[in-house]
Formats: C-alpha cells, sequence, structure tokens
C-alpha cells in the first residue's frame, strides 16, 4: 500500500536504512542442537540494493549487532563493511553517521517491522514496513510492501524509490 | 479466536507456561545428513516474552527435554535458565513449581498445540492453542490465536494478556 | 479427500508402509556449501506413529537408501531401526519382507508421492497420497490427505486408520 | 501459463538450460553464524531431470558460479559435471557451448527468473519462468510454470516438452 505523499517523498531519498530482521529476514532463526544460529534472506532483494547503489543512492544495515550471517549477505548484497551499522542506541548512532557523512533526516528512508523501529520510521523522510510487520510499524509507514520480510521488500522499495526519481529505466537497459 | 470468558480470565494472569514444539517452533525438526537437528523460532515472540515480563508477568518453558537450541532460544527471549523446565511427567513438575513458586491454577496461563497438552490446558485458569494446533486443542483452548507455531504466538497472547490488564500502553511508550 | 470404499480398507490394515522424501518431509533438500545436506520433518507425525503402533499397527520405512537424517527421525518417531528399510527395488524387498513378516498385499497400507510409487500403491490394500503429491500418485489413491507431505501426513492417515478400527477413542484416552 | 505457440516451441527443444536460483531453489539463501551458506531444492525436479535425459534431451545449469550445494544438487539430479556451467558472461559461455555441443539458439529451452536473465530468455526458443518470477521475466516468458522456484518447475515444464514431442506415455510406463 502506497499512502499519499509517498511518491514525492521518494523523489528526495539518498540514503536507506535497512532493519535486518523482519525486513531483510522474515523473523525466523535456526536453531542447531549444538547451538549454531542461522537466518535465511533473499538473492531477489540483491538486484534491489545493486540497483540503488548503481543510481547513487547509499545503503546501509541497522540492527542491534552485526552477526556473522549478516557480514556475509552484506558481501552478497554488495554493501561496503563500514555501512553495517550495529547499535542497540540506534537513534544516537543515527546521530553521529548524520554528522560523519553529512545526510539529515530529509535525506533518509528506513524500512522496520516493529514498535522498536517507530522512532526511526517517525524520523525518516520516508519509512516502509513489509506486509507482515506489527500493526504499529505498518500504521506509521508511507508504504506497505506487498512482499513479506524476507521475500524481496527491498527488490520491490527501489524499484518505487528509483521510478520515482526517473531512474528505473535506465538501470534496467544497462543490466539487460 | 476469543472465546467468551477469555478476557476476564486474562485478567488475573500471573505465570504464562509455554509449551514448546507446535507454539514456539512451527513443529518442524531440520536434520542434517551427519544427525544434527535444528529447530526454528520466531523473533517476533521476543517481544512478547519482553513485554510479559518488564509487566511483571513470570514466563516458563515447558517441553519433556530441554535442548541446546531451547536453551539458546531461551537466551534470546530473555527466559532465565531456572525457567527452563523439562519433563516428560507434566503435571507433577507443575505441582512441584507450584509449591516452590507460589502460585495456583487460577493464576497461569498455558499455551499447547497437541493432544497431550489436554491436562495442562484444562488445569490453566487460561489456555491458548496456535492457529494451527491439533483439532482437540484448539477445542479446549480459550483462545485460538491468528499466528500459528512459531509465527508470532506469544508476541499476540502477549499483547492480549497486557491490554486485558491495562498494562500495554504503559509498556509501548517506554519502549518507542 | 476420501474416495469410496477407503474406510472399509482402511479395518483391515495391519501394516503401514510409508515413503519418506514427500510424505514425512516436503520433497526439500538443503544443501550447506560443504555439501552436507538437511531434510525436514514434522514433529505432529510422532503422535500418528505413537498412535498407530500403541493400537498394534506395525509401521515401516521405505526409501531407496536410509540416510543419517533418516535414522534419527526413524529414532524421534519410535520405528524400530528393522523397520528402516532402504531398496531401489522396493517391489522385491516387499516380496521379501512379506515372508520374512508373515503379511500379505490385503494387510498394509502405502503412502506415497510420485509415479515411482505407483507400483507399490496399487498393490497396497488401501493407498494414501499427501494433498502435494504428483496428480499420478493423488487419482491412484484412495485417501488424500489434507496435509501435504512433511506437515502431518502420518497423524491425519492414523487417526483414519484408528478411527475405522474403533480404536481411536481407546489410545485418546490414554494419553490426556 | 502457457502462451501461444508453446507447445509448437517445445516439440523442437534438444536442450534444456536452467538458472538455478530462483528456479531450482525459491531464491533463500539461510546462513549460519559462522558464515555456512545453504539452500534447499526438491525432489520434485529430480523426476523432471530423469525423464529429460531418458528421452534424449540435454541438460545444464547457467549461473554466476557453481557452488558445492550445486554440485551435490547436480548429482542428485543426474546431471553431468561437464554440464554444470558456471560464469557471469553467460551469452559468450553460449556462444562457446553452442560452438562445443554443437546446438543452435533454435534448439534450446531457458527457464530464468529475473531482469538478468532476459537476454538469455529472448535468444532461446522457448522461455520459462518460475511463478514466484519477477514481473519482467513472467512477460517475456513463453511459459510461466504453476510451481515456484524451488517447488518442482521442472517436473512439470518436463512434463509439458515431452507431451509435446510424445515421449512422456513412453516414459511413464518405463518407471512404473
Amino acid at each position: 500500500m502506497i499512502k499519499e505523499g509517498a511518491e514525492e517523498k521518494a523523489r528526495d531519498i539518498k540514503f536507506v536504512i535497512v532493519d535486518i530482521h523482519g525486513v531483510l529476514t522474515d523473523n525466523t532463526l535456526y536453531y542447531t542442537d549444538d547451538g549454531k544460529k542461522s537466518e535465511c534472506f533473499s538473492l531477489h532483494d540483491r538486484l534491489g540494493f545493486k540497483a540503488l547503489m548503481a543510481c547513487g543512492i547509499k545503503v546501509a544495515f541497522l540492527t542491534s549487532k552485526i552477526s556473522r550471517a549478516d557480514e556475509q549477505m552484506g558481501k552478497i548484497y554488495g554493501i561496503p563493511p563500514e555501512f553495517l551499522w550495529g547499535s542497540s542506541a540506534k537513534m544516537s548512532l543515527l546521530d553521529e553517521k548524520q554528522k560523519e557523512l553529512g545526510f539529515t533526516d530529509n535525506d533518509f528512508c528506513y524500512i522496520g517491522d516493529e514498535m522498536i523501529d517507530l522512532g526511526m520510521m517517525k524520523r525518516a523522510r520516508l519509512s516502509v514496513a513489509p506486509s507482515d510487520a506489527s500493526v504499529e510499524a505498518k500504521s506509521v509507514a508511507d508504504i506497505i510492501t506487498k512482499a513479506g520480510g524476507g521475500k524481496g521488500v527491498i527488490r520491490e522499495l527501489a524499484e518505487f524509490i528509483l521510478k520515482a526519481q526517473g531512474k528505473w529505466e535506465g538501470f534496467i537497459s544497462q543490466i539487460t
């Protein structure tokens, strides 16, 4: 669902910040009997990240703690290691990163799925929730994607933002 | 589905006891060729457990045998190790825990999914079954959650109990 | 779907023979980058196997090759190791087992999901296919379960057979 | 969905070339905390590959890089190792293989799911996309299978091609 004004907001986006669990994954953790954790990610999102970065939009992961699995997926998605951000104090980390990298609340899009993301979602120019996010996240979001978490949320969002910015056709013609 | 009287029963709950398989998981076991087992859990439930405990409601896991995977998830969900209960004689373990911890059948909520859980469900003040539980468990339950096992049953139940107790809004305002 | 005559056939069943892939699993294989295979099984089926054996019905797995994962699940389901049968010549293995264990085509139920199972399904007194089996298996089967492969096919079948034999209520009263 | 002319095109197919991710898998990658990747495949496709090859149609995997998991599945599906093709320059690899193995664009079928596959899909005599492929791949494809990626796409396609070529019944009678 695209709420009114979302397309206009999408035109200004220079930075996309992504909560990992529930957005890049379906919030499921797999645990082996000897205590090893796995998570699953979608290759559809690889094209979304590639498209955003090819069109000059920066991308960062934001989660409480970056795991080895997150690092591996960052590599597969092509996210530079310095854009894998782990902190439980997300608001103050954002302040710090805005100063360091020179962007403001009017420049970024945030994708999250739970109540804990509401602060970031309200601060962002454009806020997005997957179709299976919590009621609270969906009520705040400018866009609710058709895809659920871990099923291509970034693929869908990248197309929306880049179409709003008139850059999608150019990207397609490059890769096909 | 919320059966009549469930909301009133929810007001009295001081303890939530959770069957693991089919409630925190979707009853699926993964086995590797070299004999290692995995199971999967939902991060949505982490918020549910956090909410219950932040509002003074105790939480315990009850299963025939606590595995390493169960221990790891207990840690992620914030359940104190002494509340991970493993026993195949669930009824007598419950008697023992009630004496030790000072609570009665009128104080606790039980969530289960199979015929083996019927005894506990009948004893509990409030009984709950996931949407994909067995017919028998669902016919006994006071509440059938919208979520299936492993898909956020505790997230949904915590919200129901805490709203009935008038504590949900306070919890939300703390974390957002 | 229960085809006509299935209930009557179910009354005679003394042996249940189960194809593993597509029946106890959803036909999905997981492979790690270092070549380790996993498969997934349902704990719902544990109750089905328990019920059948508690009521005097024998159970065997039949697949081309018994893997370590199959052995582990056999243990969890309570199948005696001598009833884990691996052979790519299923028909002649069945002949051999019938002689050894003293049962005939009129005594057994077979559950399978693919064209390769059609011979066994035609020979069996009662034949069963999961809801997501191939068109060919479903057209031959006496019963098409509501459950798909790996989602509780045996749980559902056990209840059907034991109700037909008038043994289900007795089993339930034992375990609850 | 079978677009007009697809059946006629299927009569000419001598070679089936398969993109792995999103076709043999559902595009999901599983990552463990210590950085190991897994993917999942369907055993339904084993019958599809077996049918194609038994009827004299060659089969190759084509992906940017053949992983250990891909090799294992190739073995299970019965694909000869020299038909596991890894290259990020798919077009020129195809040119090379056509010269080496003596086939043309009029002889082969290609199955893909993303924009990156569009070039191959346009070149192929017959092009196929799974039901959950991208909009772009589905708009180009001659056939959109009922099955999603990793859920039996090759099983379904093999039946379609071999029926068009009048070879399906013969294959069935061999294996049942």
